[in-house]
């Protein structure tokens, strides 16, 4: 048997998949195992999967799970652009920055980038790179990419994404959203996940379960069924078709059949609140110092600037990533398992640190 | 709570991946689980994961876990391959017939394919694709890859491979071994792991989890690391890095740390043998007749053709695949979890429709 | 001013692009000289070209003008394929075994090969490779291509065309023609442009100037519009677009204007059926021994098994290639420039080395 | 026989490829025809201009002639980088806003783009995108490339040269050079093109003949060995080797053996600064009004923004791009065959219509 390696009680603030799988999720993977099931997706959890979509989204919608957020979001955008396209995206996109390439190399996707504040599209921003249809020497925009909840823990409104969706569709362009984190999104927009989605204009999403307790696993969800090619034949060259497929999509289920995305969702947007609140106190009654916030806190991640020094001390106790290390500018994100105690504890380092 | 949505006591004959996962194998994700471990590899688990390799193979191997097999071959290779690059393969390997094209499209790979009556590459067969070096205008063949056991259910010898290697290796090739079904070989030579892999001459092999009894999960062994390049780099872009990573690595050392991927590759090959056998005593008895095999049963996978319309009468309580079907030729696959009153049951049908 | 550093006298066999430029096509792009002309295509020779074209083929269809025979086989599948299309060819044919694997690298086209005596597919043939469609496993064969005249000098005839054009579009596949040597063919074949490939079921084709008598320039010529999408993105992100594209048009239509194409193929020809009856003639008088002919001579190529050594001795007075050196097999290429002199010295000198 | 089809008196000042072949380069054409030569690049030509890139560079240096500067740019920098690599280049080149996506799809290329007032990068430029080397997570920084003269008609010194080269190499990256335009850098330098490349730190350049005079034709020129690998295959997968290719070399023959390339570089920077001090000396005596500058004008192109309308009207008796519409600034580009009687027209035009 395999003895577990590491310490089950340390927790950081280092990454939203540090943390393992929730247990209903492992349930679930327990309940999908034994006997035979058909694999490469024509098993009865990949079906189920279909209508706990359904049920979220309405009917229409097809879901095909993946291994990993890159490959959601490289399978879903291939499938929406010919060999000439392009994707309008914000620099600061996961997409852009921290996939090594792969839309480039694998799906041979041009990225239009825009640098942005919050890591936020608008329309004016999009515009500066939605042109040049018909010329052959530019790449083809075709799609724009949003990232919901963004990659700096900020949110779009249902509103910012209609106007979006609306904009885009009024060029002959598709809109992408990268879902990684979409579960935060929906937690803290309090809206049905159809609303800032598929009702919002939203064509095709890449949906994140791997850091909202599952093991691993995603989806590309296609929203609008003209907006997508070839899924099925896309997602396999791009090698990330699954085999046990069930595992795959239990998961998902188990996510999303009830309410534990939500549950998941909330509570790790509520630990990255308690940070923010206790940091804010601490300022306010002088406890702690020099620590700046750099973005709003909408999500489940907090961004803050920090004397010198104070990070790499305060990781001895609890890791967590530098964003920027020339402004001093850190990430803490939380997770799903993130206790209050975790937050408190982390506070408390932070005014002794300060 | 995730409900059971199939028969847990259905089980067929079509392919190893339909069954689920190993008790053993779960209860190390269980293991694995709870607190925070960094993502992306640098965890316990993948780092106890070199040890349980180079226990296996010795020292100085690196192992690279990935989600698929597909993955594990396209990443190894082209970690072997500049992008001039051929590999030569069997024309039934698993790269050239069963992955979407995945080595071209992903990889740039061109693949230098050879007819084979066994599924099983000789210096001799290599030799025809083995020339042209230097000419720009041919991709240049500088990987030969072979699959053990093969897509034919057959096996090389420890011989055959050093030979192979040695040829390879003359011709200033490198040697890649597909090892979906690795544990099977093994278990079937009856030689350790090593004797067959690292000390027979091959120098990059994919070593997998999936069809033996895992979830999900397989490796990119580098067994001479002057043969690889770029291989950190590669799994990423190529969208095969797992985030959870403790999770995939984990079930590979519940497989490889004690004997249970010698136990399920064991029985496995056990019940293929019970059914060839089975279906010989008949076809001795008369008690089965117009049944023939189509290949030698060295592993898990038993290929047979079938008199007309047998096969479909067959898969109304048995599900397995038509291998060749303008020949009625079958392919009937064992797994870890098939019993010997499947197999029996199987043999009785096969009576009963022949 | 630059010098003549060659002897301008000297002619071999090796291959008819060691030709220079017919004196005619040289004049024509003097006469497009001076001057400004729109780059990429909407200049008045590309225009032109078009019509010139249309004259032979009929209204409806649009050629692409590119540099070179890769290029434009590579954009016209290409331009007929999704991502996860596959092209069945000839094992010789010159997109599988000449072309560095660019079909695969540059284009992520999967080649599906078949072994053939002659270079010509059949329905057959063709069979062997076309099967799977909507198995996401298999790589989608939508294309077949042929090569008209054949890398093996054999020539399609009017029928076998039609025959495999209906074969493929009625299993839903579209047919391609490598016609790098399309002249040669149509001078044997004796037949206008338009019999053998717009009216016998081609739907796109690479139309070959170099090998007749151009300094460079092919064209991809669409005939069939529903074969094929997005040939202007394709040719410039396949880097394939010329910036004065008036000399590659103006040279085109040198060619295919009057009939300097047929004159140019014909006498290629005639040369290479002079130097079949000139050495056939040898064997047959007993002056040549030991030499025979391994494809019927139909276009611009011999082929043909030479006693030991005799390639060699042979090759210090006139350029020609092995073809299969472990069979002593050679080409003997002709060209719009080879002389009835050429072909009698080197008869001659056959005569004398065997 | 090939008419003429257009006017030859037409000239204009929309890019340096509209204008056709210098009698010289077509001349050099014409003495490299007749007789064979061996093709893809064994002929007499291709080996001489070896020679003459040495006379200039020093020994040591390879070119390798292909058909366009997409392509020397695509073939070049693909022969610097693994499979992982990325480029930092100004957002205004070519490379990444007029191939069409080329790097990305045909090379797998990811480009990290850094914008620029100038369209010319410096070490603080380059800093922004340079770093996270190890990082699987992010595209690995490993070439800078710039342009001289630069898509905005800006130059860099020799010095400036260097200093990013000897930043690129301390950083353990490599430096490319995109000379399209190359040799109206060296002109406006007034060094030997030695000076600016190879003495100054650039390890790989693509040299543009087509710009400067040739019918066709760029040299990808390999400065530092160590700094590019596999070029002949790259070249020929990229579909960038001509069969004939002697009439490439023999055109950069032409320009490069005597000083054609600087006649005509220099012609064409000269008629750019006449247009400027002609505009300039209008504002100054108050005949052209609201027309501005809006860069230096170093090599052969003029930007400019002029007054609403003023684009349209001008167009209709001479051609130009809008460089960008939403300013009204446009380009005016100078070529090898712009006579000074076009210029002071264009002048006259420009005062009439302001």
């Amino acid at each position: 048997m395999v003895t577990t390696l590491h310490d089950t009680a340390v927790r950081g603030f280092a990454s939203d998949n540090y943390s393992g799988i929730h247990p209903e999720v492992l349930a679930a993977i327990a309940a999908a195992n034994d006997g035979h099931q058909i694999a490469y997706g024509e098993d009865a959890y990949t079906t189920r999967l279909q209508e706990v979509f359904a049920a979220h989204l309405g009917e229409g919608v097809e879901a095909f799970p993946v291994f990993n957020g890159t490959g959601a979001n490289v399978v879903g955008l291939q499938s929406m652009l010919p060999r000439w396209g392009a994707v309008i995206a914000a620099s600061t996109a996961h997409i852009n920055v921290d996939e090594g390439g792969a839309p480039e190399r694998v799906a041979g996707i041009k990225l239009l980038t825009v640098p942005t504040d919050d890591g936020k599209l608008t329309p004016d921003l999009i515009d500066r790179e939605a042109w040049g249809w018909g010329d052959e020497h530019r790449a083809q925009p075709l799609v724009v990419s949003i990232t919901q909840s963004t990659e700096l823990g900020t949110l779009y409104s249902v509103d910012e994404i209609r106007t979006i969706a609306d904009h885009a569709h009024r060029l002959g362009m598709r809109l992408h959203m990268d879902g990684a984190r979409i579960s935060n999104a929906a937690a803290a927009l309090g809206v049905p996940l159809r609303a800032f989605t598929r009702d919002a204009g939203v064509d095709v999403m890449s949906f994140g379960g791997t850091k909202n307790g599952a093991m691993l696993g995603e989806a590309v969800v296609v929203l609008d069924a003209e907006a997508s090619a070839g899924l099925t034949f896309l997602r396999k060259l791009d090698m990330q078709l699954s085999s046990k497929m069930r595992f795959v999509s239990a998961q998902l289920i188990a996510l999303l059949e009830g309410d534990l995305w939500m549950r998941n969702a909330a509570h790790s947007n509520a630990m990255a609140q308690r940070l923010r609140a206790g940091v804010e106190a601490g300022i306010a009654d002088g406890s702690i110092t020099g620590v700046a916030f750099t973005q709003p806190t909408q999500a489940n991640g907090v961004f803050a600037t920090l004397p010198d020094g104070v990070a790499d001390r305060l990781r001895e106790s609890f890791r967590f990533y530098d964003w920027d290390a020339s402004k001093n500018e850190v990430r803490w994100m939380c997770s799903f398992d993130t206790t209050e105690q975790d937050v408190d504890d982390f506070i408390a380092a932070i005014s002794r640190e300060t």
